[in-house]
């Protein structure tokens, strides 16, 4: 039996999601705060690396005790997520909470899909109430723009090898991932790239939005993705932009899951 | 001549917006980067003056020399945001500077209109992106409830003795203002009490808000409003809300100012 937990933090004061030594990370902070919580050493295992200060609106973890027996759960899994938001800092929320009684579940490896937004913050002006959970570009981009954007954005969709689009170093072998959906659209000051995909390479979602950034300057169109994606080229693709514009927004499993709390 | 600027600034690290001495605020912070950016001792005047916690989207300072000379403002008006923004720390920002050449301008005593938020959060779970941001009420607030908040704030509306809208203690004598207009609605998981008047007493809008929260808690009805107003009496209105829900969002002046920037 697995506890499944959906998660939303703030990845300004983390280094990044996973455990390392000596540092702050979601999943180190996690396993101290759910261990005692529990009353027991627990396991945290989460759906996917994240780098330092990119943000989750619906990360998933699996909390598992490192000696499993019945009855492990004292805490009933509807009222999971009111004691584990009294005990975890501020920067971190407990959304919901689900049981898993398949063994074979993983929360990382049984990923079908998961959901991004890359926010670029366009207004000349900064705010003091996003700065770090956006990316400031400093220059309003136009309406006309992000149709453009938007139409580039398009052109990500299907069944390509994305090697332009992973961080160069990778080694990965097999860079062919499945774009469900993506698309850009403004919402107040901030311009949103959603991109949805049965997968993602090492800085995927950054490299695509400095190249759909490309196309706001001018420097590329939408008839130009299919060609950077062709030439297997990272060279070809525009900029990494910076992870505090960066939120993992959702992601999907082959089983219904039913967030208890929400 | 006196350099108006606006400002946004989230309040949380802030001994609100009146210098003190050995305390972080808005007026020591803004008094310290600005004689250093314009090279010369400078007054800085706030249009208001907001609790620790409190946040700002249109909070209005005027800048002047201790020492006026013709030709003491080096930087351009119209690029002040920009120079301001370098040096300023990253919870206050400039979003627009204007020049007034009328001497008996004041940034405090001129004010006509002052236009509050105040957001009531009310998901039970917790969010990372909004804490020290809104007022965690922690339950659902329902749209039926909504509608009564919304019918309950349209009975402020007016000019009326608000007394039992003001903390206890408070040395005003006359604590009559006229209201210009007052609603609730819905954003999200925030629900915002919108109020704009000529003027407001200590505490006002906490304790109005306070009381719209009666009004969905059941307490009290949109009916009790004006009862409530015409006993002259804190303790007939509801409790005094926490400051960090609490939005200076604009400063209306008899003048019309373009503010350069936006």
């Amino acid at each position: 039996m697995k506890l499944l937990l959906k998660l939303a933090f703030d990845g300004k004061d983390f280094h990044g999601s996973q455990a390392q030594p000596g540092l702050r990370t979601v999943q180190g902070v996690l396993t101290e705060s759910l261990s005692g919580l529990i009353g027991r050493p627990v396991n945290v295992t989460g759906c996917s690396r994240t780098d330092s200060g990119v943000h989750a609106e619906g990360y998933v973890v699996s909390v598992t005790p490192r000696t499993e027996e019945d009855g492990w759960l004292k805490i009933p899994a509807e009222k999971f997520h009111l004691a584990a938001n009294n005990v975890l800092p501020g920067d971190i929320s407990v959304t919901g909470a689900f049981i898993v009684n398949d063994d074979d579940f993983h929360p990382r490896y049984s990923v079908v899909g998961k959901k991004y937004v890359y926010r670029i913050y366009d207004s000349p002006v900064p705010s003091p109430f996003l700065r770090g959970r956006v990316y400031e570009y400093g220059k309003k981009i136009s309406d006309d723009s992000i149709v453009k954007m938007d139409e580039a954005a398009k052109r990500f969709e299907g069944r390509h090898d994305f090697t332009s689009f992973m961080a160069s170093g990778s080694k990965i072998t097999d860079a062919t991932r499945e774009v469900f959906s993506a698309s850009v659209a403004r919402c107040g000051d901030v311009v949103e790239f959603t991109v949805f995909a049965d997968g993602f390479l090492y800085n995927m979602v950054r490299i695509m939005s400095g190249t759909l950034l490309d196309v706001a300057k001018g420097k590329t169109t939408a008839r130009d993705i299919p060609e950077i994606i062709s030439v297997r080229d990272r060279a070809a693709a525009g900029e990494t932009l910076p992870p505090e514009g960066l939120y993992l927004k959702e992601v999907i499993y082959p089983i219904k899951i039913d967030w208890l709390a929400e």
